[in-house]
């Protein structure tokens, strides 16, 4: 008998500064993906539905949802990053690169990038940056992450703690996106609205009004289209002696689903351009109704066009409550309790548009 | 603050008589939607699942499922007719032209055909038709419906009634179908069974036998797909304190579930070319089992074609009830309590085959 | 009324030795169909996922996963095989041949190779011969399975008792695989894990640790994409008045995930070529959480090759139990009670692979 064959996954002890990793079965992106996708989250951003809408502003073919390639990439880090995790602990400097076609195939590699065990030895927290690369060495999808993860042993590690200098944001200088877009292409009419970057003010808030509840087969066909293995999301037999009693939603789930609601609001903020930071709140289990609301925290003017800007954005998705009210955190710094996502991105809007 | 950036749909006072309504997200339809379609509803119509026998009747490749063009029309008219619907009335007069391939792109537009204000100044009834158009600008599905909408205020509108003039069915003269379709390289073997167009009666009934559960996460899925988004089919946690206490699932779906079930009996119905008139009887919900039985209603020879016909038939769909007893109106003209669907339509089917 | 035009399937009484069946419903198979199976089972194997890793190692595309292409060939077959079984009895001498690719169009045919009648004339055995065939008519999946299946009358049916002569595992010299295959272009690091085919010993045994709980939407879509149609895995209303009063998940889908899970531990197991045997031991109903393990029954050399070897191995997958203690056979021959499936069956893995 020999089970040493199966990955018993990363302890903290097992992670070096620098240290590269990289991520098993790459992923070849197809129709059926982003089918599935939209069958799960109901997007409805013209220019991930309609190719032609997509060419009309400069691509050569309707890129995938941005959030897909997100994550497919963290799915793949899973094994190797997070299955010893305690908690995921935040997001930063993440950045979206060339856009994932239909056809692309994506590697995901990560680094170490800081390390920082804890002052009781059982657990310390890991940082790094994972990065997907498309066929050609593109990168597609940038992040840092940074994840509390178990030790092998009680044992003090003598790590030198290394803490990466993370941006609050990233800013205008650091977005990138395809130089062929142009928004003399894009149709209002198509797009859904008429609110464009110069309608938007710092501090608006939108309520996105609607809500969407979430089942048992959705969340885990999602994570499993990602590959990503994390035992809490499919295995409710375990779960049922821990402590939720039920199977944990994969935090992206929620992400994804306040980008598709957020559409009601912020129809034409077609491409995410960066992640600054994200936290998950609460837990949100099957059953759970998410409603979202959003803040524009920022208006980024972007070197050189005049056709199209950036809006820092904070979503914050909520279960089983409305967000006419704008539920946050209180004044004593703490979520609401129904609060379960506060994720803080950076997406583009059109500053002008095809003329009819 | 400022939430006016989200749709609130239209109310009864904002439809204009002869109003054109370009629907947003147009969809390019991908082999992931057919595929998705398939693990829905399991049909088994081989022009569709098999591309060798779709070339060999004439067409360039299978055609996607002809109900799934209908949903994903259906479904882009929905945030700007029928966002305020207190209740869907009816469908007239829908034609099937061009069929749909993978890679096409469908755009909807609507068109105000009716008007009339409801005696309690309180909601009022609009009469759409609604067109999908591929990126040719040909026809692929055209149809009529009318809507129970909420007014936005008691008011009298001053609306002066009118009400478009609809055939009770499509006929023969006004069938369209690819004039390529030849039925000599219809392969009985792979279709199913060897009942041709002449083999029905009028008036015959047949009992499609086999039932189907609905789950929550599938109908969910499908409507998602189609870009639908009555708030009803989604939201748990405010059906709750509706009516139900749980989600309404699309009246689209039983329809799909349905034509899938007919299979058995209707085997050769290869093609859905118009839908005259239709009736969600009753609601359904996850956990139903949706049975259905079928009645010829009459047969339609298609000019100058020997080798092909078409069956008018009523398809009534039934939750919880086998349907050996073809449940139905009783004299009372009211449906069986647990008749959920009486669906009027049209298909092609071959009067002659290959010859083996 | 009428509804002789539906199908009521074959009774043993319908088989006569060396019949063949040809099944409806061809399948082309697409890009969507990958993606579903992929969301429905997580697979982790490189070569289905990663179309470059799949062309490094001599192959044209990525190939559809090896079960996904049985599944659909099983499914063509139960209309006219197994609508009337009362149990599927067994798996024997299954070939993989001609790997399947996104494109390929599956048609499926039955042999009757053999008949016995069962003495209390209420039922027999029909042993079949299942060949799924390519758009060239070249073999992609063939398979003997024997099925128990209810008699029309129970007046003695004078069949001649014929049973074929099936052998215990397919034998190296019978396995196949595409000679274009090589393992100089296999990468470790992208397939997960290093341990190659001369790693492995006779009677090792694994435990591959993940649990995957199942979900009614789940199986149902499954089942569904493979157009297989036993009434026991989609009819709630139906199953209430059986033995189980719930829906019974398809035996295949179990396998699929047995296969799924047997990534950690088996990861390089990158080609099935052979299924020797199988049982369904016990039942599995939505909510089940799967486990398995797996033993190595043999190592096979394949002639002419020093860079791939085969294994025969046996997964074990057990509900509602971790398989640290491998849950087997009793001393009395009878499975644990949690034992859902012991499937036989023969993989491709490298013995040597790219030098990095």
């Amino acid at each position: 008998m020999n089970d040493s064959k199966t990955n018993p996954g990363n302890f903290f002890e097992n992670f070096k500064f620098d240290q590269e990793l990289i991520h098993p079965t790459p992923r070849t992106i197809t129709a059926g993906d982003v089918a599935i996708y939209q069958a799960l989250f109901g997007p409805r951003f013209a220019v991930h539905s309609d190719r032609e809408f997509a060419r009309a502003i400069g691509l050569p073919d309707s890129p995938i949802d941005d959030l897909l390639a997100f994550h497919v990439v963290f799915g793949k880090t899973v094994p190797e990053i997070s299955l010893n995790a305690i908690a995921n602990l935040g997001y930063a400097d993440g950045h979206f690169g060339t856009p994932v076609y239909v056809g692309d195939t994506i590697t995901a590699v990560s680094r170490v990038i800081g390390l920082k065990e804890n002052s009781d030895h059982k657990s310390g927290v890991v940082y790094v940056r994972s990065t997907g690369l498309n066929q050609h060495d593109e990168m597609v999808v940038d992040y840092v992450r940074w994840v509390m993860i178990r030790k092998k042993s009680e044992e003090p590690s003598c790590t030198t703690p290394l803490l990466p200098n993370l941006p609050k944001s990233v800013p205008a200088s650091a977005l990138i996106f395809p130089y062929q877009l142009r928004m003399s292409g894009y149709d209002l009419s198509l797009a859904g609205n008429h609110y464009l970057w110069d309608d938007y003010a710092i501090g608006e808030k939108i309520d996105h009004v609607d809500g969407m509840t979430v089942e048992e087969a959705e969340h885990q066909m999602a994570t499993r289209l990602y590959q990503n293995t994390a035992k809490v999301h499919f295995n409710l037999h375990e779960q049922l002696q821990g402590r939720f009693k039920r199977r944990l939603i994969y935090g992206g789930h929620i992400i994804s689903l306040a980008r598709a609601l957020s559409f009601n609001g912020l129809s034409n903020a077609f491409r995410i351009v960066a992640i600054n930071g994200g936290t998950h709140a609460n837990p949100t289990f099957a059953g759970d109704t998410i409603y979202c609301w959003s803040e524009v925290l920022d208006k980024l003017v972007i070197p050189r066009r005049d056709d199209i800007g950036a809006l820092r954005i904070r979503t914050v998705a909520v279960k089983n409550k409305p967000c006419g009210d704008f539920p946050d955190k209180g004044e004593d710094g703490k979520y609401h309790s129904q609060v379960v996502l506060d994720f803080d991105y950076t997406i583009l809007m059109p500053r002008m548009a095809k003329r009819l």
